[in-house]
């Protein structure tokens, strides 16, 4: 994990400069002809971000949605993707969900490269999006008095993927796993209320450390105030558990906003830790990393 | 192979839309902003696009130049590029080659992802670049009476491959295959001088077959003139050799053309055979498939 760390640190540093700000999870937001372009890739590995036996249909639908996601929490229209697929043997399933997703989500398929797999599968892809928004929304621009909102239920992906490790057959209770929805319409709609904003995917608490860190306030949450598609004895679970692509934000205390969205705590000043959760730092992970 | 050929096509046929004419070695290009962005990603798994045990910094260097080279033959500035890594352990070394390299063609790292290794390695890159002549250069403009044009010598990268492989430390003879240099000066002073124009990557008589039949010309070289970096006794070898990022392209006879480039042949109206190569069609395989 240090190695990462410091390989990430070392990348950011490279990076130097302001489009750059997210080589993880976040997007790059670069000014392109009189318009903003919102770029961001997403990498997923055959048994470290999807199981190896798992519908090839499922993965490609959660590639595009995870990098769709990316760019709803940056009100982005997807303008296109960029896909790099590893053979395997999959690919006619992995055909189909990648067609339903870039359909979904109005996404066309623009190019990538196809390669042999030596050993494993990975698979890339990197999503392209049009702000519709300026200033496009960042997780650094929480500001103390803001309250803190979840666009939806978390835990409800946490449940499937447990149903499906466990070999359930039954397509609802697994589907949140199987088929992620990124918020991409929300995303439009709030952008122009919301003054820091990300998608949740490793964790309401993480996003939300991640959240109060870039903007230099504390967060404060209700545990109990946080929706869950779980039952209540998973809450702890459920807010630590990522691939629900909830779109976590704050924005103005009292702002009509123009869609659902759940007030799930408040900004403070920056105090000793960047989380309050019921009033105390959380105890042990804070969610997903990887 | 096949199965690979199928999925492009199916590929192919879902990006229906003339920004994704090319879904492995060209560049989409998209209207954005009043702009032309050019967009390429490139795919390299260790053990099949480079030696497991080579120096991650020669690693990066080519994950960066192959994807310039795209650039290059579109005559694309390059923007920037987003990096997906997976780690194992060669960190500190590919973070020099990558600044080396994304010094030296003036591409700024936007972002990426960074992800752990279950097995293996597969790095992608994705640049982007900014147009800097409509029409764009395409592989599919070749018209016949045009001249055929190489942009300098290949089989370079053959011989320093295989140096390598012998165990050589000799740095000057291994240099062309570590370290490809992507034409990306001559591919933005080309642009508007050309019909055609791709680079090689997977070898001449390929590359050349590939631009003949998108152009749906016959492309008819003379061996002797194509300039070579290796023995005589290796022309053969060096015409079906990728790797040396030099630039194919056409150009109406007597072009006077903005950087020296080596006239290899001429385009014919589209006979039996795509290429001739003496006169003849060309005998074997006729370059690197990956």
């Amino acid at each position: 994990m240090s190695a990462e760390l410091d390989f990430i640190a070392a990348l950011r540093a490279l990076a130097d400069n302001p489009a750059a700000r997210g080589l993880q999870d976040d997007c790059a937001v670069l000014p392109f002809g009189g318009e903003l372009l919102v770029l961001t890739h997403d990498t997923m590995v055959a048994g470290i971000h999807y199981l190896p036996d798992q519908d090839p249909a499922d993965v490609a639908w959660k590639l595009v949605a995870s990098n769709i996601s990316d760019l709803a929490a940056k009100g982005a229209q997807p303008v296109g993707v960029l896909l790099s697929y590893q053979l395997t043997g999959g690919e006619a399933r992995f055909l189909e969900g990648l067609r339903e997703a870039l359909a979904h989500y109005g996404a066309p398929l623009l190019g990538g490269d196809t390669v042999k797999a030596a050993e494993g599968q990975t698979l890339g892809l990197t999503a392209l999006g049009r702000a519709t928004h300026r200033p496009v929304p960042a997780r650094n621009g929480a500001k103390a008095g803001d309250s803190l909102y979840l666009s939806g239920p978390v835990g409800g992906a946490m449940i499937g993927f447990e149903a499906l490790q466990a070999g359930s057959s039954d397509v609802a209770i697994t589907l949140p796993y199987r088929r992620p929805q990124a918020r991409l319409a929300e995303g439009i709609a709030l952008a122009p209320y919301v003054s820091a904003m990300m998608d949740v995917s490793d964790g309401v608490l993480l996003d939300a450390c991640r959240m109060a860190q870039a903007s230099g306030v504390t967060l404060a949450l209700d545990s109990r105030a946080v929706p869950i598609a779980a039952p209540e004895a998973r809450r702890d679970d459920a807010l630590r558990w990522g691939d629900d692509y909830q779109l976590l934000f704050t924005a103005p205390q009292g702002a009509l906003l123009p869609c659902p969205a759940i007030r799930i705590g408040s900004v403070l000043p920056r105090a000793d830790q960047p989380l309050l959760l019921d009033g105390k730092a959380p105890e042990g992970s804070l969610g997903y990393t990887h």
